[in-house]
This record gives structure tokens, sequence and C-alpha cells, in this order.
């Protein structure tokens, strides 16, 4: 490995083996977010196990999240020829994100079931992605411009694909997000809407 | 590793590393499902270390459940060339259920004792295994069918061992979820001896 | 990568990214059995701190015994040429145990300082670790009987000088495990013994 | 990979992808100490979620403290061309301080907001980071000494650069957890401005 490693030159092998770290393990964390539930009486544990259905919706959302992030940064990294110190942050600073996420899963999958507090949960839920969205652009931008971190053989074709597809993510979770003001249910299907709409092939995606 | 990730065809090594990261984690966290006990009297903790068996089964099981799920996730693996959208997609989902298995793992350990809630338990864990074992053979099924994904060195009469090897897995899990209505024990013994004859060396497997 | 993993010869690569992975997570989780503790009164968290020295004592054994466990893992992997199925399982049943080893840790943790209990504790500590030992050493022995697994350019000497090496292990840990039944302290001491004559450099290790 | 690891020579690329397993969990593990809070009252998840600020300033700290020792743990490993024993040993002293740091931050997160309990709690942290800020600079002092396990081609001159630059980190965490004694909040402003400080790039940070 250290062959690639030349010096004055931050490779990109590690940032990518630490970054795949991170998203396996959030991702994995999530169903932590999941609790063991106690029935109502003897054989409800069934009818114990629905109610809990917003635990199942948080986890099924916050794990497609991830994984369409990871297999996001994945693309993008296909660019990347090198990295340097400010991109070892920027790119930190999507971890961030990225790690916090349980946290927000959490709370929806607790509080979703409330009226009185589901907004707030999923204000929080579409803030954080909105803030996770806004991190990955910044991360892109900064390796594109001026191909300063790309790949010579990458085409200026597909790299501006990728910033065109890229760029309106944020304006969509800060939508989703303000939707929530309004109808929590609106924004959640706004949510997995945003994931479906990612599982299915472009031609930006081989 | 840039070297190997030519544009427009998305590296295989990057997906082999998050599924065997994700892989790791849920196995490593399966032993959070056994908790600390609390003796019943001063010298009782042997007792009540005893008395959590359901745990340690449940442990044991879903640790060769996961362990076999990466080994054929590595056996598969060798024969595939490269990935494209839908192949990672379908990957995300495998591990959707690899990583919510530490759920169902949790819910057996806390009630397999539970002569009125076991049944459930062993149901919604043979379910989740049905619903692994599924997403592998479409997972499979996909990358060779008309060899879509397949290295050009792959034997034919290999791909179609693999084929017919993991055929029969979403069938029998199915199988033993259901007879877990009738029989919790006899369920839990054909996962128990599906695991077991995975041990076992075959000519598919080196 | 994929260029190092021939058909019907199963790479050693991901069996030790896996592995790596396992006693990763594991030796990170360790972290988890100490609780933050509640003070009895204002301005006592640092005797709360102070008085939960059980929990410190088992973190610091454990993960040295996970570090070492690790970097023995290493070591015996530069040998190694190539992977069975039978050589996979066994390197599975290892981490069984490895994974396993927090839990243990998490029971010395709570009652190490309850006299009544301290020995269940101990012994059940060191059984893990007869285990544990166990296991790496039936792996080593498969991959080298006859050098079965062993990397053509693998000198004789140094792969018997391990097979030496090792062979003790085992054997320890059963003592130290016996001890526990007459005195616990005793049995800890070989426990850290055993850690900090691995951290000595010899012959074998460079 | 076998073939970069030649017998009697112990591999870094193994020693570099554990220690990124270590990091990557313990920075994702960081989330489990922000708690999802119970609101006062209905409606009052907002103002519950503010009232644990002290968990997130935690989390962002120490957030920024393992990404940062990541970025510098991946910055020296830039230099060095072989391991030892030795080295390895240190590196896991490393990794110990690293895996124990989601401890002290679960307790800064609890007790920050405690007038009577918020002292102990920065000490402690600030403690642990002392102790991570020297064992950095010990395996980078043995690593480097007499270019004990360096790289032929690393320059010198970026090698001592790297010496006089991490020189620095213990005296500076020892300042502000002797600081903590006096004001928890100046002791606070230094962990930050250090991570801040970084985050700026300098000459020895391509």
């Amino acid at each position: 490995m250290s062959g690639e490693k030349p010096e004055g030159l931050a490779g990109v092998a590690r940032t990518e083996a630490f970054s795949d770290g991170v998203f396996a393990i959030a991702i994995t964390l999530l169903i932590l977010s999941i609790q063991v539930p106690t029935p109502a009486g003897p054989g409800m544990l069934w009818a114990a196990l629905a109610l809990q259905w917003p635990a199942y919706v948080a986890y099924v959302l916050s794990f497609g999240v991830i994984g369409i992030m990871w297999a996001n940064h994945h693309n993008i990294f296909r660019y990347i020829g090198r990295a340097n110190h400010v991109f070892v942050m920027l790119n930190m600073a999507l971890l961030f994100w990225v790690a916090f996420l349980p946290f927000p899963t959490a709370v929806l999958a607790k509080y979703l079931i409330n009226p009185a507090e589901r907004t707030t949960g999923v204000v929080l839920y579409g803030a954080t992605l909105t803030c996770t969205a806004l991190c990955f652009n910044v991360l892109w931008r900064y390796a594109a411009t001026r191909r300063r971190l790309l790949r010579p053989d990458a085409g200026q074709d597909l790299v501006d694909g990728v910033t065109r597809e890229y760029r309106f993510g944020p304006v969509f979770y800060l939508a989703a997000t303000l939707v929530a003001l309004v109808n929590v249910w609106v924004s959640l299907a706004i949510h997995g809407g945003l994931a479906a709409l990612y599982v299915l092939p472009t031609k930006s995606r081989p």
C-alpha cells in the first residue's frame, strides 16, 4: 500500500477506508434504536412489536439514507485522484453528520407516535439530512472546482453531471424539513421518495 | 487502489469492504443482546448466568448465521468481476437484513424462555433469516444471469453449482419459520442444522 | 484485489480484513462496560469514579488481551499463503470467543468488587480466555501441519518457533482459571502477567 | 497483499487498517453518549433537546479530537516504512486512549451542567487527551529516532517538522487540564482552540 502514498500527497485510499468504516458502523448502529418491547399481557408480544412501527419506519429510512450516502460517496471518490488537508477536513465534516444520524433516528423512533412531539422529531431529522447533503456538496465542489483534486482521466462531462445531480439534494432536504412544520407525513414521504428515486439507475450511475 | 476503478465501472473492492464492515459490526454487536444478570441472592451469580441460557442460544445461532452469510458472501464475490448500480442496491438490501438480525436475536434472547411469547420470537427470527436468504439469492441471480457481472474466468460449472446450492436456502428458512408455529424447538433445530450443514466442506467450497 | 483471488482458492486477504474488523470492534466495544457513575453526594463524582475501579481493571485487561490476540493473529497470518473452508470456519470459531469477551468483561467489571460473586466472574473470564487460546492453537496447527496452508517461503524454523510459543497459551489460561477457584487476585495477576510477558519482544517477533 | 509482507518484517498495512477500524468505531460510538431526552410536558421535546446542550458540546469536541487524531495518525504513517513489535505495542497504547475517550465524553455530557461535578468531568477529559497526546509522541519518536522505521525516501526536513509540530501537544493538553481546576470553560475553550488550530492547513500538511 505504501507505494501508493508518495510523500507530500495524502493518499485517498485511507480516507476512503476510514469513511467506509464510519458509514458501515453508523448504518449498523441504527439497530440499537429499535428496543425489545415488553408485551402488555401474555401472548401480546406480536402486538407490542407492531405498536413500535415508528421505530421500523425510522430504521428503514435511515438505513436507506446512509446506504445512499455511502453509494454517493463511493461514486464521487471514483473521480478523486488525490486528497489534501482541506479535503480530509471537509470529509470529516460529512462523516460528522453521518455518525450523528443515529441520534435523530432514535428521537424519531420514540416520538413519531406522539402528536405533541412528532413535529420536533421530524424537523430535527430533516435538518440533520440537510446538513449532511450540504457537506456532501461542499466536499464535491471543493474537489471538482477547477478540477482541483480530480483524476486526469475523469471526463468533464461526467464530472459536470455529478455536480448537477447533487446540487438539488440540500434544497430538497430543506424543503422536506420545512414541510414538516405543516405536515410530518408529507415530510417523511418526501424523504422516502428521495431515497426511492436514488435506487433507480440513471446515466451517471453505471 | 484507484487504478482498479476505471471510470464508468463501479469497483467491486469498495462494495466488498463496506459489506465486510457491516458483517463484522453486526456479528460483534450481537454480544449486546447478552445482559449482565443480577443474582437472586449471595453466591447465586452462577445460577443467574445459567438461567439466561436462551441468550446464549440466540447468540450462538446468530453468530453462526452471520458468519456463514459472510463466508457465502465472500464465496460468491470471488466470481464477481464488476458491480453496477443495481448490484450495489441489491447488496444493500442484503446488508439491511444482516444489520437487522441483532434485533430478532435480542427478542429471542428475552422471550425464548416465555411459553406465551416464544412462538412470536422464533417466527420473527425465522422470517428475518428467510428475507436474508431471499436477498442473497436475488443478488447472486442478478450477477450470474447471462453472466452479467461475472469474471470472464469464472467456470460456468462452478457458477451453476453455486446457483443450485443457494437455491434452497430461502425454502428451508421459510419451512423452519412455518414449523415454529407448531413447535419452536424443531424450528430452532432446523436453523441449527442448516448452520451445521454449512460448516462441512463441499465440492463448491475449496 | 480480484487478481489475488484465483478461483477455487479462497483468498486470505478478505478473511484477514473481516477478522481485523471483529478485533477492532470488540476492543472498542469494551468501553461500554464502563458506566457513567452517579455520585453519592455533591462533589463526589471523583469518589464515584474511583469506586468503580474493577471496571477499569477489567477494561485494561481485556483491551490488552484482545490487542495481543490481534497482534498474534497478525503474526501467524504472515505465514499463511492460502485459506480453505475449514480454515475460514476455524477462524470464525476464534472470532466467536473474541466477540464474546466483552460479556465476561462486563460481568467482571460489575462483580469483582462483590466477595460472594467474584470467583464466578473470574472463572467465567478465564474460561473464555482458555477457549480463545484453544481456538487459536487449533487454527494455527491446522494451517501449519504438513505445511498445509503455509507460504512456500515461510521458514520451517520460524514456523516451529510459533508452534512452540503458542502451545502453552491454553495451559496457562486454564491454570489461571483453576487458580481463581482458590484466589481470584492470583488468577488476575497471572492474566496480567501473561499479557505483560507478550509485550516484551522475542526472537519470533521482529 | 501477502506479497508486501516479507517474513521477519511486520507489515504496516494491517496495523494501519486495524487502527483505522478503532478510530472509526470510537468516533461513531460517541453518538451513544447523547441520550434521547424525555420532555417535561407536552410539546416540550425541543426544550428537552436544548437542555442537553452539554452532550452536544462533548460530542462535537470528541468527534473533532478523534478526527484530528486519525488525520495525524494518517499523516505520520505516510513516513513509516515498516513496523516492529515495539511499534505495534506503542500503537496499541495510543489506541487504548482513543477507545477510552467515549467514557470521559459521556461523563462530560452528563456532568458539565452540574456545578459541583463539572471540574471532575473536565479534568478527566483533559487527562485522557494528555495521555493520548503523550502516546502519540512516543509512537512517533520511537519510529523517527535515528530514522528507525522511516521510509528511505522520507525527507529529514519533513520528519523534523512533524517532530516539532507534535511536541507541544501533550504540553497544551496538560495545561488545559490544569486550567480546568480553576475554570472549566477556559479549559474547554483551549481544547476547542487546539482542534480549530489543526483544521487550518500548514506547510507540513499538504
